[in-house]
C-alpha cells in the first residue's frame, strides 16, 4: 500500500476538531469548554511548532491563564473582540491584531471572549522541549514529559 | 533609565516593514520586489519562531522556490489568492487557506501572485539551529550560520 500523498493546502476552517477539546483535569476542563480548535500544523506534520484556528464562543476562554516558560505563543485575531488578559491588566483586541507572549517572562495571559458574538484566532507555538506551565490564578502547574502534558498541583501532587 | 514597558498588543498591519526588503544577493533580491514583509513576532520579542504579515503585489513572488531542511513553515492566507508552487504542481489558495512545509522532505515552494490584486498573508517559521535551503530552480544554496543566512552558489562559492 503507498502512503498518501501529502496535504498541499486546505480551508482551516474545514479541519477537523480537535479530538479532545482539552487537556486540562477537571474541574478545569469544563472552564473551557465553548472553545473549539482545529489543529492546523499537525495536518501538515510540522513538528517544531504547532498552529490551531481557535473559536470561542461567548463567555469562553482561550486557556486558564498561564505563562510558559520555554514556549513562545504568537495569537492572531480573525473575527470577533476578545479581551487580552495579563499581569499588565486587559487589553481589548480586535481582527488584524496579534500578540506575543515571550518565554519565560513569568507573565501569563489568556484570551476572554466577554462579548456576545464568536471569536476566531490563529494561535502558534512551538514544542521545545523541557517546556512547562505556570497558572497564577489556579492550583495547576504543567509540565510537558515526553511530548505530553502532566497537570499538577501546585504542591507537585499529580491531578 | 528603566526599560520600556514590553508591547503587549497591535494592529498587525501598523507594524513597520522590515528593513532590508530581501536578504538575497543580487539578481535575486531584485526578484522579490513587490514583496513587504511586516515582522510582527520580533516586536514580541519571541526568539522561537517568526511571524510575519506579508504582502505581494501582483506579479510579486514570496521567495524563491526553496524548500528547508530543519525549518518547518506555515502560511495563512488574509487576502488575495495566490498560487501556491510546488513539486506538485500549482494549487490555488484562497482567503481561510493554510499549507504547511515540512522541514526536510526536499519538496520546494513558493507563492506567486498571479492576480491583479495585492495578497496578504501570515507567514511562521521556526528557527532550529543548523537549518539550510535548496532552491531546485536557481543557482542558490543558504545555510544559517550563527543566526545570519549565508548564500552561495550551488558549487559552495560564495555570493
Amino acid at each position: 500500500m503507498q502512503n498518501p500523498l501529502p496535504l498541499i493546502a486546505l480551508l482551516a476552517s474545514e479541519a477537523p476538531l480537535r479530538a479532545k477539546p482539552s487537556l486540562y483535569p477537571e474541574p478545569f476542563a469544563s472552564r473551557v469548554s465553548g472553545r473549539e480548535k482545529r489543529v492546523l500544523g499537525n495536518l501538515f506534520e510540522l513538528n517544531n511548532f504547532g498552529v490551531n484556528l481557535t473559536r470561542l464562543a461567548p463567555h469562553a476562554i482561550s486557556a486558564l491563564r498561564h505563562a510558559h516558560t520555554k514556549q513562545d505563543e504568537f495569537v492572531y485575531i480573525l473575527e470577533g473582540c476578545p479581551t487580552l488578559k495579563t499581569d499588565q491588566g486587559n487589553t481589548q483586541l480586535a481582527p488584524g491584531m496579534c500578540a506575543g507572549f515571550k518565554a519565560g517572562t513569568g507573565d501569563a495571559h489568556q484570551l476572554v471572549n466577554e462579548t456576545a458574538e464568536d471569536v476566531v484566532y490563529l494561535e502558534v507555538g512551538d514544542r521545545t522541549l523541557g517546556d512547562a506551565a505556570n497558572y497564577p490564578d489556579d492550583d495547576l502547574k504543567a509540565e510537558l514529559d515526553k511530548g505530553h502534558w502532566k497537570f499538577l498541583h501546585k504542591d507537585g501532587t499529580p491531578y
